[in-house]
């Protein structure tokens, strides 16, 4: 079939990779639409320096072998984290934790660059019929956004900024936006900023100023940035992961009383859910056939992906 | 009166401190007890370069003259922090963060190791008259280890670990115990390991076990520490204040959803209450003379202080 997939240096196309078996508890999904992540380049660039495999986490497909009936000719999403269903992370709801965990384009796992994949059972989600696929795309994105709510209490008289203009931060400030909070945008790309406009506040930095701010930049300073706009007794939610270590002082945040909450995969069936509602706004994807893959990691779109 | 107060290099003993002016929405308090605290010991070392006065900020004390006349008479312990009563802290329950706050013996107000204090009147709480002075002094670092409780949901099937042996771990200790959750206390004296060995376990380190660690080691390794025994998904309490910069791998708490709870002080209402229902045990206070403060700052008791 055909695939892309990183041989420990490089992305490599081919048109004879093996096509993948049918396992006990698992589904044989034939993908229709697979996106581009961030992690993706990251995994190129070296943040993964043991996988070797498929790339592509993000996808829709639709089931065609399974040993659950209720699946098979349905139309699906499914998350990334398959645990090893035995551990305490795996007893208590928090399977993307468990430590032997595979991940599917990431640590163990084939990923969605390719015209088929094998994915367990339990972490398939039907699309509803009203969500077309190309919106259907952006579930596990929103997912993570999702996250943060699902971690802390945003509370609709409440005010909040996301730190970063880019693709997380405008999932994460369509999610926040939903809640009612007083939501303000720190960035610095004018461009991307206006694309915010029409359901946040866009303004430069102002100190101690809000009672939850959201790192969504990526980098490194991101923790300083949040440090200088939170409030006493505030909320920092962290979004970014990156290489290498920060210098923090800790003190500051006993003494000021500041929560940092990490925050990573976040649940489905919402995302779907206010998807299919029209409730969230996202531009379209571009998509490329996967022999095009060069072309589509250099896109400057929003969201580029493959369709088969 | 007797004071002892900080030049901003030396503890200076005099007995001719000038006695303090009640002013409106005050107390004027007799202090009849009151205890050294490792913040006091913190600022002769230079924690606070802009103190000058009178130093302690832990005491029980009987109200001579207040504006309030309900207050006249009773004995009482305070709160420390004194806001500007107009800024967005002090109109949110939130008067210790309060950008503009004096502190007494810390920041801006003379402190308790001294025969009189002036306090507002909001920040004073009468002691229940069954308990003793000698344990109603507990009341402000006992506060600070109820912040914990407030700050985060302490489940009674939860497993919770206390990293350090020394008094703060001892009040943390207490407070997490009465919640029934199964109690860890990882420290290096086995002297003082031994008091805690009634109502917790004591254990070497163990990593990846604990859903809530709480950090009392007063030290920048803690964190460290903290990260190496919580569970993914779990939560982190910061209690330790130092000098200086900590270089932490922020990444892992993104990824494995840490949370990181900043803490500092607490109510007062709480741990009067479960002082005076003889819930909490606690060793005995050291008491010397204001004039021998030099041996009761070198001593080797779980807690020193004066009498007046």
């Amino acid at each position: 079939m055909k695939a892309l997939y990183f041989d420990g240096k490089n992305l490599v196309y081919t048109e004879n990779y093996k096509k993948p078996e049918l396992t006990k508890g698992h589904s044989l999904i034939k993908v229709i639409l697979s996106a581009i992540c961030n992690t993706d380049r990251e995994i190129i660039k070296g943040y993964r320096p043991n996988f070797r495999g498929v790339l592509g986490h993000e996808f829709v497909g639709i089931v065609e072998q399974s040993d659950d009936e209720s699946l098979i000719g349905k139309r699906v999403v499914g998350e990334l984290n398959e645990g090893c269903g035995n551990c305490i992370y795996c007893n208590t709801n928090r399977e993307k934790h468990c430590i032997d965990r595979k991940v599917i384009g990431i640590e163990g796992l084939d990923g969605t660059f390719a015209e088929y994949i094998v994915l367990a059972n339990h972490l398939i989600h039907e699309v509803p019929k009203s969500l077309p696929t190309e919106k259907a795309i952006y579930t596990e994105p929103l997912a993570a956004a999702f996250e943060i709510t699902s971690q802390i209490h945003i509370s609709p008289d409440t005010n909040v900024a996301v730190i970063g203009d880019g693709r997380l931060a405008f999932m994460i400030a369509q999610v926040v936006a939903l809640t009612g909070a007083d939501l303000t945008i720190i960035g610095k790309h004018q461009d991307k900023l206006k694309n915010f406009a029409s359901f946040a506040n866009i303004k430069h930095n102002q100190g101690d100023t809000y009672e939850i701010v959201i790192d969504a930049t990526g980098s490194s300073s991101g923790i300083e940035t949040a440090r200088h706009l939170v409030r006493k007794g505030g909320k920092i939610v962290l979004k970014s992961t990156y290489e290498g270590t920060t210098n923090i002082d800790l003190s500051y945040f006993v003494v000021n009383e500041i929560t940092i909450v990490g925050s990573r995969c976040g649940p489905f069936e919402p995302a779907l859910k206010l998807l299919d509602r029209g409730a969230i706004k996202l531009p379209e994807i571009e998509l490329w056939e996967l022999k095009d893959y060069e072309k589509a990691f250099s896109s400057k779109a929003f969201k580029a992906g493959f369709k088969f």
